[in-house]
C-alpha cells in the first residue's frame, strides 16, 4: 500500500475528493457585515422561528444542509455519512439538528476548528474509497454559547476588548468522488498546543501557537510557502491572534504578502459592528468558507487555498478549575486543479 | 478504485488494522468486579491522586494510552493520531488528558459510542493507507459524570430502578497497518435513531432502538447472523436496554443462541454492587473491550465479535427543553482472522 502522508504529519490526497456543493445560513449582525451578499439564508429572528436558541442553532445546520443538498442537485439521502459537530454541550445542536435525516453521522469534536475538522476526515472517508458522497456541517449561535460560556445575556456584562463575537451561522459542504472542484487536496491533523494561556476572553491569543504549529507543520510537509497561495485563512484568531500567529510565523522565516487573513476578521466589520477582537465560534470561519471563500474559487478569483480552522479547548469547568486553554488547529488545502 | 463498502452501510477493510495493543484502568467499584482480573491498573483513590474528579478523568486517559503502548511495545511518539473523545463538556477529559503527547488528535463525539467511534475511523485511517498507526482512546467517570449530567454527589439524590452506573475508567486500543491481530473487519457507522424516549434516568431504553438499527444494517450488509458470531456486544444497554433491543430483534427474526450480552451487564455484578440496571458511560465498553474481550480473542476463546457501542446524544440542556433522548450506534466487527 502506498503512503499518502507527506513530512510529518499531513496527508496528500492521492484522488482529491471534489466540492459539489456548499451553503451558509446566518444571522441577523452577520447579515448586516461585510459578506452579507455571500451568504444564502439572513435570518434576522435570532431564534430562527424555534422555542429556544439551542433549538435554533439546530435549526440553523438542518437548513444549511438542506439548501447545501440542493445546491450540489442531490437529495440527502443518498448522502453516505454526515461529519459534524458543535461547541453546545454533547454536540447537542448537530445531534438535533441532523436527527431527522436518518444518515449515518460520525460526531466530531474540534472546538472552532469543526469544519476544517470535517471537511479532512470526509476527505479520508472519499479518497478511501470507503464513501462517494459525504458532508460536512457545523454551527454557532451567539446567544447559545453567551449563555453556556460566559454569563446569561440578561445579566449585560461587560465584555473586555480582546473579547470575540461568536458568529450565529451554520456552513455544510457536501463531497464527493466525482466533480469539477474546488478540490480538498490535503489534510492536516492538528496537534494540541497549550503555551499556558489562562484569559478565556482572550481565545485568539490561547489558539495562535497551535496556528503556528500547524501552519509550520504545513509548510515544511509540503515544502511550499506562503506565496504559492493566493489565500491563507485561520478560522477564528481575531484581531489580536491574527497579531500573534502572523509574529511567530515570521521568526520562523514565514514572510505573507498580504494573503494571510483570519475568518474572524472578514466575517464582521470590526471598527463599525462593535465585536471587539472580531468573529468567533464553530460557524464563524464555516460560513466564511461557505460562502466568500468557495464562490472567490468558484469564480476563479482564488485558485489555492488553506483553510486553517482554529479550536480552544476549554470549558468552563476547567476555567474554574484554574487550568490553561489548550489550542488546535486542522488545516485543509483546498484548490481549483486536482493537482493541487 | 474500488468500493470498501458493503450493502447500504457497512464498510469492509480490505486489509483490516490489526489491534497491537490495548489497555484498561479503572476505579475502586469495577476493580471489585467480576471483571477485576481483566483490568491493567485498578486505582482505588476516586481521584487517581489528582486535584478533581474531572483531572482523574484525564489521568486516566493518560494512563490508559501510556499502558497499551508499553503493552505494544511502541513509543507514544510513534502514534500518527489519537482519536479520542469523551462526555465531560467540551471533550475536555481527552483534550487534557493527552496534551503532553504531542500527536495529532482528531476530536469525535459519540457519547457512549465513542470507543466503538473511534475505533472504526482509526481502521479507516489505517486502512486507507493515511497512516500505519494509530490510537483511539475515551473514558468516563462516576463522580464527573454525575456532577455535570445529575445532581452532586453530595446531594445523595435517590436513584431510580432503570438508572444506570457510570463506569469509572478508560479505554486505549493501539491500530496498525501490521500485526497478527485481533483485526478489525468491519465499521458500520450510526444513524440518529429517536423513537421519543424522554426519560433521562432510562438511558438503555433510549438507546435500544439504535442498537437495533445498526445491528440490524450490518447482518443485512454482510449477510450473516448471529451464529456467525462468537460474541456480539453492546456498549451500555443495561438490563431493560439489553431486554428491549433483544425483543426488537426478535420481532425481525434474528435470534440469538446466548451469545448475546451488553458490557453494562459484564463490567458490573447487578445484584451485589447496587448498580441498578448496569454499568454506562464512554468507559464501561472501552475497559470491558480493553481487557476482558480483547484477553478473550488473544487466548482463542472468542474468534469473531460484534462490537456495537451505544451512545445516548441528550445533554442536560435538552432535557430541560422537553427534548426526547435521541441513540446512536457505531459497530465494528473484529475477528482473530483478517478475513473476518
Amino acid at each position: 500500500m502506498s503512503s499518502k502522508r507527506v513530512g510529518q504529519s499531513t496527508i496528500m490526497f492521492q484522488n482529491p475528493p471534489a466540492i459539489i456543493g456548499y451553503s451558509s445560513v446566518v444571522g441577523k449582525k452577520e447579515g448586516e457585515g461585510p459578506l452579507s451578499d455571500t451568504f444564502d439564508y439572513i435570518n434576522t429572528d435570532t431564534t430562527f422561528g424555534e422555542s429556544s436558541w439551542e433549538k435554533a442553532e439546530s435549526r440553523m445546520q438542518k437548513d444549511a444542509l438542506t439548501i447545501a443538498a440542493q445546491k450540489a442537485g442531490i437529495p440527502i439521502s443518498s448522502l453516505e455519512y454526515l461529519f459534524a459537530g458543535d461547541l453546545i454541550n454533547q454536540c447537542t445542536s448537530s445531534s438535533f439538528g441532523l436527527r431527522e435525516f436518518g444518515v449515518p453521522l460520525v460526531g466530531i469534536f474540534g472546538a472552532c476548528s469543526t469544519m476544517a475538522e470535517g471537511l479532512g476526515l470526509a476527505a479520508v472517508m472519499i479518497d478511501g474509497s470507503f464513501s462517494s458522497l459525504c458532508a460536512a456541517i457545523t454551527s454557532s449561535h451567539f446567544c447559545s454559547a453567551e449563555r453556556q460560556f460566559r454569563t446569561p445575556l440578561e445579566y449585560g456584562s461587560q465584555r473586555t476588548p480582546t473579547t470575540q463575537w461568536t458568529v450565529t451561522g451554520s456552513g455544510a459542504a457536501i463531497l464527493s468522488n466525482t466533480g469539477v472542484g474546488p478540490f480538498i487536496t490535503h489534510y492536516t491533523v492538528g496537534k494540541i498546543v497549550d503555551l499556558g494561556v489562562k484569559d478565556q476572553n482572550n481565545m485568539g491569543a490561547a489558539m495562535a501557537p497551535a496556528a503556528h504549529s500547524t501552519l509550520s507543520a504545513f509548510f515544511e510537509d509540503t515544502k511550499t510557502s506562503p506565496s504559492d497561495y493566493d489565500l491563507i485563512v485561520t478560522g477564528d484568531l481575531g484581531k489580536y491572534g491574527h497579531e500573534l500567529v502572523t509574529d511567530l510565523l515570521r521568526t520562523d522565516g514565514i514572510r505573507f504578502t498580504g494573503n494571510f487573513n483570519d475568518c474572524g476578521l472578514m466575517v464582521f466589520d470590526l471598527e463599525k459592528q462593535d465585536v471587539h477582537g472580531g468573529g468567533s465560534g464553530c460557524g464563524c470561519s464555516a460560513v466564511t468558507l461557505c460562502g466568500k471563500i468557495l464562490n472567490s474559487m468558484k469564480s476563479g478569483l482564488l485558485n489555492k487555498v488553506i483553510f486553517a480552522g482554529t479550536g480552544a479547548l476549554l470549558s468552563p469547568m476547567t476555567t474554574m478549575q484554574g487550568e490553561s486553554v489548550p489550542g488546535i488547529c486542522h488545516l485543509v488545502c483546498i484548490s481549483t486543479s486536482k493537482e493541487g
